[in-house]
């Protein structure tokens, strides 16, 4: 006999962009929005009755019709919102979970003022927030960024690692360290500023990223995150994920060269990948 | 203080093919190999410390080296002996995670006769394994398959569903319903003929999606997990993920046309998503 | 002063979906639809002048309204027949460049008998038609396909190449030969049968790289491309691209181990490209 | 019969990375190399004649040989230096071409100070360089950017367009312009200093878009173009190429809200597509 165990569903990839009209400029969002419900819909799957289910459709129009009226300033902030008026409106709704990821857009700048109203994608990476609430319960809130590319060219050495019979490797005392990070960063108790708590998160994990002497990618994955936790007090605890952008040094020997880490060969795959969280 | 919580690290995207040569034709297999590890590897992160540490270049080679003497005629039977091999000759490893992808090549036929050493890539889909062991422990094997994309034109509908002041959705009694679905499956005790149960499980999930009178998406993720679990004794759990991709009607009234069922608008965003777990 | 020359413009990514209801089963197509417009449109560049522009919303309308209306049982057929309204209908077009891409959607066999309403994405390739007249001129058709993958795994050597001091590559004698293959085709004089001429080319372009004895991807390009001449009298002119997907062999010697074309390292780049024409 | 008409080769995706160590500060590049070549290859493909054949494997090589010794400060250069050394070394190659891509690495600035050795990825534009010679002729460059992605919250229009019985569309007189600009500049009699000119040309091409009052993408198109020209005189002529990043305005009547431009729906497709070139 086949049973119904965990199940829910939602609408994915719901595009939201938004002009806020300041006195002396423009601020410009975009925002892509993923909204997942759990709760009383056994019955669409097992008995063919959708007279609980409220279409994913509807979560669209939902999404619009909330921003309309929303004075959100972060996405934290309005993945709550809108899990809010979705718990308050749909008694059949046990849990929401909302999550918002903000593309890269800078106000551009051409010579030295910043233009008002003209923006430039400033980079792939995506700002995010993913809000989780069941009813009657809290918000719980993790705040991150996908995909930040960051690369330095020396202070990085790798060196001292298990020696086999399969090792080819050669350690290196200076070598390229590059990254598309992924970070989530979960909040202590109280109600934080979640623009600034980011911005400070940032900061400290771009400083720690350029001045650190990395002795492996671990190594300078733990120290961006304490760095982080000092820099926020906030935080409760912080994950990252690093992917290795290996760089290899372009072996020129076969031609009679050479090469003093000049010149490089980045590949995409295979890639190292190194996670860890960090707490107090 | 910081401190380091859970942690893991490995090799991801090492991609491999194989030929194996049979008395009449050519078997070709493309595998995406992913390493994740666990164990005695906090000093990396905290102390700069790497003399535990197996370079993930070093787990590159050893998904070369087994692979050359392997046997495995499964991703799932690949992925043991792989994960095996690294806790057999690492003490540090605690735990080791293994995802392998197999590509979707299949036989060329040309005319009716199958060709013994050509291939055509049959889909986007990519059968899928994960198995992971604890030093100590048995392999616990997730088989599964993504981005299997199929699409029917007819009995599909979507009615009778939650009417509010947002919705705009207009019930369906005959639609397109097509997916793009990721399918994971967990096995009962004993040891499974994987490449059986596959073939078993996708009839049957495919059989399902073909033949059934769809009341929503939910209701045929539904009657596709039993009837996979009707087809392999051997699955304890399957777990279905299906996007909705949609087909929207396309509006022709304001030019003064009816469209009956005839043309739509294929959209990639944004997308319902519907997931559950069917059990025993 | 600055003059403006060249200009075009359209819509892209107009995507369609169509099923085709007959007595004992549909037909489903999904078409992707881009429309380039050429004319008297050269104020609304230089003058603000946007009196004769008709607006690319207006053309995604178009390409639903003639579809509904259509009977085309070709892409080429349908790229004519949009064209044609186009140019019917605005005086100031002078020429319409209209390419439209259907997907691998193949019919469903699970066990013998294909399923009458139910589609599997059968493969990455596209098939593609681009139609470009001028006004008072006649069509140019061209006829093709995109991303067409397909992998041999013998019957395909690279040897007697130049050698000089930059040369690393070792001469093979039995290699992967595997391509991503690019092909248009243009037509003699008359009124072909768009869809057998496909059928006719394809089948030619897939037995002759299956059955072909390659001494190069140049090699088998040249008799891919005759083969199919030979076989669609109605081809005037073929052109090929064809990528080589590498599978370079595992390099196992460092670890003591034998590597008789068994275990490959597939790679996306670099890749070769290799491209001609073959024409009468 | 079937002949062979054009045809030529190389190696695409050849990815390359550089450090070039100042005294108080790294320099940076990421490109990706594409060679093509044509010459007395014809008996390749004709006669299995690989005699004539330079790998393409070796081209790679040649890409990393060049590179180590080269002093390049522009992809423009290094284009030119890498085609002269494959046509001083190659009799039987006729004509190169090289195109070079690179990647928005910019320096990392964590507060005011720009970091010596740390970058980041600042947007998803790729600067480009085609350089293509005949042997005993001259170099013919184009420069360029391609997925230059920016975007305006105001001073954008579109009105007065063809109105018939297919529009939808309603005329806008403030809208969202946003596009993903792809531009090609081809240069004048003389030595241009690549690296200062497309410093000036970017800059125009920003600069116009921010401060454009636009009645349409084509009027900003052309206005761009000719800031362009009158910003760099070394330049004869540029092609711009504008896909329409529409931001549709938000339906929220249903709903019972107005929507005074506040809330849209970014979408990516269908998408129009503007292309022009301006020339003096």
């Amino acid at each position: 006999m086949a049973k119904l165990a965990e199940n829910r569903y939602g609408k994915s990839r719901v595009r939201l962009s938004r002009i806020t009209r300041l006195a002396d400029r423009h601020e410009f969002n975009e925002w892509t929005v993923h909204v997942m419900l759990e709760g009383d819909f056994a019955a669409s799957y097992t008995a063919a009755d959708n007279s609980k289910v409220l279409p994913t459709d509807t979560m669209k129009n939902t999404v619009y019709f909330v921003a309309r009226g929303s004075k959100a300033e972060t996405i934290e902030a309005f993945a709550m919102e809108l899990g809010d008026y979705l718990l308050d409106h749909h008694a059949q709704i046990e849990k929401v979970s909302i999550r918002v990821e903000e593309k890269a857009w800078e106000r551009l700048i051409v010579g030295v003022a910043p233009e008002p109203e003209t923006f430039k994608l400033g980079g792939p990476e995506l700002q995010t927030a993913e809000a989780v609430r069941s009813r009657g319960g809290a918000w719980a809130v993790v705040s991150g960024v996908d995909g930040l590319t960051i690369l330095k060219t020396t202070k990085s050495a790798f060196t001292g690692y298990v020696q086999d019979k399969l090792t080819t490797l050669k350690p290196a005392t200076d070598r390229i360290l590059g990254t598309c990070a992924t970070v989530r960063w979960e909040y202590g108790p109280g109600a934080p500023d979640y623009a600034q708590v980011r911005g400070r998160v940032l900061t400290a994990l771009l400083r720690e990223f350029a001045s650190h002497n990395s002795m492996s990618v671990q190594h300078t994955l733990f120290d961006m995150g304490k760095a982080a936790l000092e820099a926020a007090p906030e935080v409760a605890r912080i994950h990252l994920s690093m992917p290795n952008l290996h760089h290899l040094l372009a072996n020129l020997e076969p031609f009679g060269l050479d090469n003093p880490n000049h010149i490089f060969v980045p590949i995409d795959e295979p890639h190292g990948t190194i996670e860890a969280t960090v707490e107090r």
